[in-house]
């Protein structure tokens, strides 16, 4: 990857993503579930860009949408309906209303209340709408506390009496399709007991519904499959998938997996520009073009990204704290990292950049967000242009008054 | 405040901005300094919509940005360059050359690499560049790690020494022009002490300073002002004016202020509707409309904001989490949060919202970003409306290939 090169041509800050690398990660993973049939259905909120989504699309991949503004963009991005899933804790009754008409796979029911809204626009709809249930397993993932999601006390799913009772009243419902049943324990694993564990527990409970004639046809995984950061040790996809399979004995389902952070985050590459360093006292800070509203994974989860100088010397190294122009103490992406002495204009490269990069990007301090470039088969394109002024302003100046 | 009516005309979730509370605190803070010449300059970061600069341009009052786009909205929003200041710790060269270029009161420099940058680009406008040089007084401000700026270990400004180096240098120098010596401690200062031996500090270089004819006009005492988010003890504008110009005698300057929190954090309601109640084991969350790409301060700092609920009964409290539709754990509003039972649409205000709010907004999970309103003499008017999906994906569409 020749970043200097991308750099002069695009301009920095930049996010660069590697397709090719997204495509192997892709294929190594659905190549684990060859035992039964499986949609990898992407987790679009990781990387949201339409051309990555489309680049899944291309491969035969679902998508699993937050919302409807996901939904969306995984139909621009040509995936089909009957493999997009919508799941999320907060779905509006307008975001039930388009997912239900658009004939979505199924929408993934996060507690009963939800249950209810989905039965009540189905009806005004005159339709069954295909649903499945999020549930709780309470594992522990032993991941960060942010983003782990299958304890009781998170926001995410219900607990396992509850989706009997839920699965009972959708079967009862002329307007409720139970097909499936999901379960997500967290976010960044690199342990695969939680897993298997969660997974026997969802699949006895598919096993109990079966004994009451209410028969599931897709066993959801969720996603959550560990990348490398720093020094994980990882999960095998294979072994993954088999801890999973191992679960299904006598279960004829097809296999719903949802990655988003294993297929994009090493993708992903941003690339900064040095503009000073300085010495405070005994630190010694490294200030860069890009920021937290670019990339905000250091500041908001104190999250590890390897950062490499494109230098000629690599030796001589220093502990500095590379930090951004944002007016926070929080504004850095590392704390006490080894580079080398830098110039002005030398550029930094943070890597694992490619999930929850850009999409958690804002427009904090009026700072335009970077241009994203697709690199696939050794050529560079942009896929999103880089904002200006006039993009952060056009929704205001209308309104400001004489 | 009629947040029902607002909600209904405008939708959720929404901002709400009083503007005559803003009015009324720069009112305050204005007259506190009336013993000098001041200049009140608004620190845009905090909230930065146009009509928001507008309202405290219209009073008269000047601009501290940290980025050319608020550098930018300062002008578009009608403040004269001679009360314009351009601060933060990663200026580019166009940036630079921009400020100088629109002749703004001064440039505030954060270090001696800085300074070389700013000297050559005005050498190639052929021009004197006027700046201020940001002191560290190495001063414990006790507030939130992200927020405290004035210790050696943060990125900030210059020490004491480097600082008088500096100004020797800038004074030396056809193309720098020293006007103005700069400080800011921390956000969110909640005890007067701080302030005053930071103050002290500051002008006892500026007595160095002049001692050998480097005579400035500007003392900048950055921004800071505690707000009440909880049960803050406050300090008062006027002390606060006292600390500081107790510390200047024989000096005559005039004092740069720039608040931001002070003058919009109170001013500010974030509205959000209720989606669902859940329980999960001994936890109950209530579902809002609204999520941390709306409003990342409690997930980032663990911020507290007040929370009503528009509600007949505020009896039969319960604790629950109020948290929002995005797939993070860390998207929550509060935690253990004492409310009353609550119904699906019924409306929660979030306040305080008024600063660091909007302006932190994303996109995250292909959500739209909030309408904002002002309310001024009890008229509500739009300014900036709702973002659509088509505004989230209009940077990526040209570039989806077939």
């Amino acid at each position: 990857m020749d970043f200097k090169e991308l750099a002069k041509e695009y301009g920095t800050p930049l996010y660069v993503y590697d397709f090719d690398y997204m495509t192997a990660q892709y294929n190594e993973l659905k190549e684990a579930f060859r035992g039964r049939k499986s949609i990898i259905a992407y987790a679009v909120k990781a990387n949201s860009n339409l051309s990555v989504i489309k680049h899944f699309a291309k491969m035969g991949s679902g998508a699993d949408c937050v919302s409807i503004g996901e939904v969306r963009r995984a139909f621009l991005a040509g995936i089909p309906a009957y493999k997009i899933i919508f799941s999320g804790v907060g779905k509006s009754d307008a975001e039930i209303r388009e997912a239900i008409e658009r004939d979505i796979l199924y929408i993934n029911v996060e507690s009963e209340a939800e249950l209810g809204r989905v039965e009540l626009i189905a009806k005004e709809l005159n339709v069954a709408a295909r649903i499945s249930i999020r549930v709780n397993p309470n594992i522990d993932p032993k991941t960060h506390p942010y983003i782990s999601t299958g304890l009781h006390d998170n926001k995410f799913g219900v607990d396992l009496d509850s989706a009997k009772r839920m699965y009972i009243k959708a079967n009862n419902s002329q307007n409720l399709d139970p097909v499936g049943i999901h379960f997500h324990i967290g976010s960044q694993l690199t342990e695969l007991q939680p897993i298997r564990e969660a997974a026997e527990i969802v699949a006895d409970l598919v096993r109990s519904l079966d004994a009451i004639d209410i028969e599931l046809k897709f066993f959801d995984v969720g996603g959550g499959l560990g990348i490398k950061y720093d020094n994980e040790t990882l999960i095998q996809p294979y072994d993954y998938a088999q801890a999973i399979l191992g679960t299904l004995t006598g279960l004829d389902m097809t296999i719903l997996c949802e990655p988003g952070r294993f297929l994009t985050a090493n993708a992903g590459y941003f690339v900064t520009k040095v503009l000073y360093e300085k010495q405070n006292g005994s630190k010694k800070f490294v200030v860069v073009d890009g920021a937290m509203n670019d990339l905000l994974r250091p500041s908001l989860y104190n999250a590890y990204h390897e950062i490499e100088a494109l230098t000629e010397n690599k030796d001589d190294l220093r502990e500095v704290d590379i930090v951004g122009p944002v007016c926070e103490s929080g504004d850095f992406f590392a704390k006490d990292y080894a580079l080398p002495p830098l110039n002005h204009n030398d550029l930094l490269v943070i890597k694992s950049a490619g999930a929850y990069g850009f999409g958690m990007g804002s427009n904090y301090n009026t700072r335009g967000r970077s241009a994203e470039v697709a690199v696939e088969n050794g050529k560079a394109r942009l896929i999103r242009r880089r904002e200006n002024f006039d993009d952060l302003i056009a929704l205001e100046t209308k309104y400001l008054e004489d």
